[in-house]
Order: C-alpha cells, then structure tokens, then sequence
C-alpha cells in the first residue's frame, strides 16, 4: 500500500479522501489553493501544501504545480477526487511519467471512455446500447443536421470531450440546428480544448441512471448495483439513490455485467460509473463513462458496505479486489442530498460568505460529508456544493422520511449563505418523488409552477 | 401508531428518541428538569415542559410529575429512556393506570425480570444456566456465608433490586463476607428501596456478553445478535461491539434463542437485553435482564439495519415485530464508544463545564449521538455521558481503525471538560482488545499499569 497520497482536490471530497488514508494508515499531503488554505481537509491532512492561487487553473487543473507537491512532499500517489483534473489523460501521463501513482484508470482508458464519441462505438461494440445518434467519423454541420432530420427532434449536440453536465445544447426545431451547431462547438473548444461534437437522440422524458463499477489490474471487474439520480437542475444533480426504485433489477443485473465486461475489456483500472438514460420503455441507453469516484458515491457505499475509496487506493496500488460479483448483497436503500450554498429563491444563485453556526444532522443511519464548519468561508471561486448528507433504511420510504429529518435538522447559520435543504425537502415530498414516478424534468417542472 | 409521545429523559437518549419519533410522524414532547431547559433535546422536540429542578427525585425520577405532564401536552404513550423511571414497575404501572402508553413491558414483567432473584429462577426454568449461588428464599447472614463457602470464593454480594452496576460487592475473602453483605444491604435499601441481597459465584476472568431481544403483544419474540461490552471501568460500559467477537455464533444462537424463548414466556414486550457473563471456557451464565433499550443499542442497530427504537413504538402500539428470525442477517462489524466529560488523567473524575467548540467526526460508516453542541452546559447533575460515536466497517480490524479515525476528529473545545475520547484510543490499540482476548479486567488492568 502507498505510504503517502497527495490529494489533488478540495473540499468534502479531499476530506472523503484523507478519511480513508487515514483509516489504512496512509499519510495524507492535501494540496490546496490560496483561498482553501484554512478549509477543514487542509487542516485535516497530515501536510499541505500550496500549489497558487484560487483560479482552478492556477492551483487545482495546474499539473505541474501539483506534481511537483507530490514530489516535494514525498507522495507516492495522486488522489485526484472529481472534477479538475480527475478525468485529464495527460495529468494521469505526465504523473504516471514522473514515477507517482495516478488513483484512476490509464491515461489510454482515459482517453478512450472521456471521448465520448470513442466510447460510444466501444461500449455498443460490447453490447450496451446507445441512443440513435450521428457517425463518429463525421463532425460536419450539413450531415450532422440531416443524421438530427432521420433520428428526429429534439436532439442534443454534444461534446465528445465535455461530461458532468457540461457543453451540450437540446435543439427542439431544425431551424435552430446550425447556430445550436456552432455554439457548442465554441463553447467545446473553450471548456474542453477540443471543438468536436456529435448528435444524439435527446430523451425529453428520461430518468439518469448509472451503474458503479470496480476494477482491479488482475482482470476483475464487478458492478456495485444502480443509482438513479434523476433529481437534477439544468443537468446538475441534486438528490441521488441506491437502488434505482423505478428499474428492475434483472435490468440493473443486465447493463451491470455489460458495464463490468466493458470495464474488463477496457483494460479499466479503479472505481468508475458507466450513466445510462432509461426511456418510458424502460430501455437503458448509454451516456458516458465517469472514470472517477462520483460526488454520489456514498449511496452506493451505505447498501453495499463497501468503501469504494479504500477499493480505489488498493487497485491502484495493484491489488485485488476482495469482493466477488456474488457476494454483494444489496441492503435497504440510501438516498443522498446535496446541500448547495444557492438561494432558490433567487434561482439558485451562489451565496458566497462565511458559516457562523453549522449543525451536521446525526443519530441513526445519517451519514455527512461535508468541509463545511463554523468559521468556514464559501468562496465564489468553486462550486456551491457545502455537504452531503445521506441517509440509509430498511426501505426507500423510511430512507425518505430519515433524510426529511435530517434536513430538518441542519443547521447553516450565515447573513449570507443560503441553503438548498428547504427545497431538497420540497422534492423529497413530491408526489411523483414519492412514488418514483420523476424523471430528469421534475426540478424544473417544479421551478416553473 | 401514537400522535404524541412523551419522552421523560435527557440527553442522547431523548434527542435519539425525539429522531424516530420525527420519523414516524410522532408528535414529540420532552419533559425536562430546570437543568437541561436549553439542551439539545429540549431545543428538539416539537414541544419541551418543566418538570422540576434538577436533583432527579425532583423531576426524572419524579412519577407524578411525569405523568401530569403527559396529561398536560396531550400525550398518549411515554417513553422512559434509560435510566431513571425505565425499569420501574411502579412508574410503568401508573402511566397504565392514567391511560398512558408506558413504551417498555408492563409492570408485572418489569417486576418478574427486575428482581434479580425472581429472574434468576424464572430464566434457569426455561434453561437458561445461571451462576451458582443462594437460595432465593433465604436472606440470612450466616446463610449466605455459607453458600458462599460452598460455591467459593471471590463471590458477589448483590442487591436484587439492584441493576447497571450499582448495589453490589465482590467479597475475595470470608472474613470480610458479614461486613460486606451488611454494607450491601444497606445500599441496597438507599438505591432501591429494598435491602434483599444474594449470593454469587463471582468470575475474575469474565466476558460481558449481551443478547438484544425484541418482543410483540402477538407472542413473537427475536434476537438480534450479541454484544460484548466487556471494557468496562468500574462495571460502566465504555466500549461495546457487534458481533460479540470472542465467542462462537453457535453460543450466540443458542442463548439468544433461549432469551427470546424467555421473553415470551414472561409476556414480555419491547425491546430488552439479556445479559451474560462468559467465562475462560466459554460457559454463558444469566446475569440480568435490562427491560429498556440500552445506551449501547446502536452496535446493533448497525449490523442489523433495525431501528429499535421504531421497534419499541410500534409494539407499544399494539404493532407486530414486522422482522422474522431468519430474515436477520448481521453485517460487518460495529463498535461503540462512549465518550465521557471525565479527566483520565485525574480517576475519571467528572468534568461538568461549557463546551465552547463541538466538532463531531463524519464520513463514511460513522454515526454519532450526541446532545453535545457549541455552547452547551455539562453539568455535576448526571451522568457524564457526553456523546456516542458508533462506526461500522465490514469487519473488526477494519471498524477499530476506522473508531480510532473517527476519535481523532472528535474536538470538544473547553476550558472545563476534559473527555475520555484519548484513552479509549489507548483501549483501542492494546493487544488484548485487538486480539479480542480482553475481559471485564482490561480497563482496570491499564489504569493500574
């Protein structure tokens, strides 16, 4: 096992990190921005170190500033958390040149599953199905609106190299197609560095399903069960769940084994989630592949009993997985909140500022996540994800009335900081939520009345 | 189901009352002393009334306050807690008589399993073995004293009213029996109210080893797997575990159906823990019956996945046990501390004082309870039972890292209360405990190190 990690994120996810390093004896060196420099994972870790200042691209998505802490500090490993540069190919090569371990698959399966259009032919080449959609071959405004006319609108133009939500544009009329066209492909290139897109299909009436999976280096891969997270604003998730309520499991059985079988073939090393939209027919189809511990991964972990974290340290140091396909036994059900520091009275506008009181919910089967902590400034600098709370039961609507009582009982005390947890609450009570009747369109059916 | 329930306790235990309840819908009121009126529980529940100033006669242990209370705020059954009024007969037996649910077995059962020498009989009639030791029938200096020789010594004076501990002496020597059964009545009659002591054979090298059961009004009755809570300093608890690590699952089996066995016989109807000690060969001996949930139910709850307390309020009501025998399957591992207001470094003296800073730990299989917060007063009325941090992991070793983890993030800022969070993490890192190859002795064994 690795003596030191160096943990190349912030916030709840760099504590989630530190947490079980700690656990398997592993010193923890977090590297962190200017403005993170008094967050609670900085004060947690075993090190800091600084890497510049608070422009992601400055200290977070700045490689070489993060692999020369690792060196600096002795790590013998890179934990890169989610988002920056989790899913990067070349931050992956460039530590794997530098002699440092990076926690994740190979820069190749990287570039493989993160371009989507790549791991679109690969995965429907192994069986998993994918919506309808354009040639990968071709990225051409004529021939991609004539592949959108034969697939039928609404479609959706995406970027090959996007993910999490991001570059992508629904174009419901022909008529819009070329500007729709055009814009994504700008905004690609800006976000991405990488112009190219594609069209699929876009499913108005979809729910957001996405299978875990781990894989070790000895050729084992196994799945861990679905989560549905459907609760979403503008394609950011808000509310995620194990099981998926509103899928067979004979399904999940299905896509699951398929998703592990591509893992395998991949040649895919660590923890990953292969997402899926599920029709009105119950037909899965693929999306993406997130080659990274999710911000939801705690669902999973609370009905499997499975640290996936301490899964991922130890595939990547180059062991095997202890856990077989048949052993996991799914128990009960865990539903997670993200608690945003937004003001949905406003539209969900960020509310920077500083947490005079926090009140972490507790008692039975609660479980928080969360850097936040009184004293603890919320910068404008990074997302607005504050904590986690998730809770687990015997049952998906005793899970629900625990998690309603566990909002209730978060405390964020701030003149300027406002939470998400009231309007969590409202979506916990919906009736559509309620009988896992929601789709990805409930949030926003739900902003508009 | 109750609409209102009236807890008549304080601390972890009624805001872990208050939490279910909230869950179920159950209106909550808590009855508390002058004392605790700005506690968390208070601050809690949807309605909070004073019953009294805080020594406990005055309002814990105050029946008729209690009850007037319930009448005052509309409630239809009460919740005792642990502690105070929950294992007497009398209190349960009046809440009856005024309409009250009493949330525990009736009186009658209390009375049977309560009286140490009635249980005794009671539960070695329907098979359960018991230490040797007196005649129930006789209460007689110079009877005892030779019940002692034939059975040998070191033995144990005991009150049979008595319970948690209290009201009993070990006697290693026969010239110190007269002075020590005369000293035990005594305490006997100023604890309980009945000076009536027995006999027992005492082990030095013994397990504490405990079997939760819960029970219907419908005759069903179940066990959920055992505890250890052999690391007790001066008989309390202060760490306490699931499974029971040193003893086989066939022991647990057998003497966890035979209590259920028991449970039934007597008409019992709760939740209860049948307690044991287990000694070098493996032989469980009867100890006592605790007719109340226990402040370490949480192990249990944790690789169980059952609330017990939502099982305590639905067979209160009438309700039957929705589990079955075989459908309970344990899980991992789960270990409890309890973490005290007491100073290590002085004996264990308590330290009441404001708590200035809280921070409880987090993350993944990590639960805490705790009535602990910022600004809150510990004060010299009660116990010093400050917070309880359980942690789960999918076997012991892993679980032991993973408390030591969470003891670490424990922060109880004060200029007064000390905490013993450092010792317990001194327990935790000793072979014996490691090993699982400690006794009741450990704790009393480090401290004289």
């Amino acid at each position: 096992m690795f003596k030191t990690v160096l943990i190349a994120n912030r916030g709840e996810i760099a504590l989630r990190v530190a947490r079980t390093c700690r656990e398997l004896g592993i010193r923890t060196v977090v590297a962190h921005s200017t403005a993170d420099r008094d967050s609670v994972p900085v004060r947690y870790a075993d090190q800091a170190i600084q890497i510049g200042p608070a422009p992601s691209r400055h200290s977070y998505n700045n490689a070489a500033a993060i692999v020369a802490a690792a060196q600096l500090t002795g790590a013998d490993a890179v934990h890169p958390g989610y988002g920056f540069l989790s899913e990067d190919p070349y931050f992956a090569e460039i530590c794997q040149a530098e002699g440092l371990t990076f926690i994740g698959p190979s820069a190749e399966v990287i570039s493989l599953l993160g371009d989507k259009m790549r791991a679109r032919r690969f995965v429907s080449g192994l069986g998993l199905p994918v919506l309808p959609g354009s040639d990968p071959a071709v990225d051409d405004a004529a021939e991609l609106a004539r592949t959108a006319e034969r697939i039928g609108y609404p479609v959706i133009i995406k970027a090959s190299a996007g993910g999490g939500g991001r570059g992508m544009t629904i174009v419901e009329d022909p008529r819009d197609f070329p500007r729709a066209y055009a814009e994504t492909r700008r905004t690609a290139q800006a976000l991405f560095g990488d112009s190219r897109v594609y069209v699929e299909k876009y499913l108005e009436t979809a729910r957001h399903i996405e299978v875990q999976i781990l894989a070790d280096s000895h050729g084992n891969a196994l799945y861990l069960g679905a989560r549905d997270c459907s609760v979403q604003r503008r394609r950011q998730k808000l509310i995620e769940e194990s099981p998926a309520p509103s899928v067979s499991p004979e399904d999940v059985d299905r896509v699951g084994l398929l998703a592990a079988k591509v893992a395998r073939e991949a040649g895919y090393v660590g923890a990953g989630t292969f997402e899926f939209v599920v029709d009105e027919q119950d037909r899965f189809y693929f999306l993406e592949v997130n080659s990274r511990i999710q911000v939801e991964h705690p669902v999973t972990e609370m009905v499997t009993g499975v640290d996936l974290v301490r899964e991922q340290l130890t595939v990547a140091a180059g062991g095997r997985l202890t856990l077989r396909q048949e052993d996991l036994v799914p128990r009960g059900a865990a539903i997670e909140c993200r608690i945003n520091a937004e003001d949905p009275d406003r539209g969900f506008l960020p509310t920077p500022g500083t947490i005079e009181e926090f009140v972490a919910p507790g008692g039975p089967f609660v479980r928080v996540d969360t850097h936040a902590a009184p004293g603890a400034r919320i910068t404008a600098d990074y997302d607005s994800l504050l904590a986690k709370i998730i809770v687990w039961a015997p049952d998906r609507e005793q899970a629900i009335a625990r998690m309603d009582r566990a909002l209730g009982e978060l405390v964020v005390g701030s003149r300027e900081v406002r939470t998400t947890a009231g309007f969590l609450r409202e979506v916990l009570a919906h009736p559509l939520f309620r009988d896992a009747k929601h789709a990805t369109s409930l949030v926003d059916q739900m902003c508009a009345d």
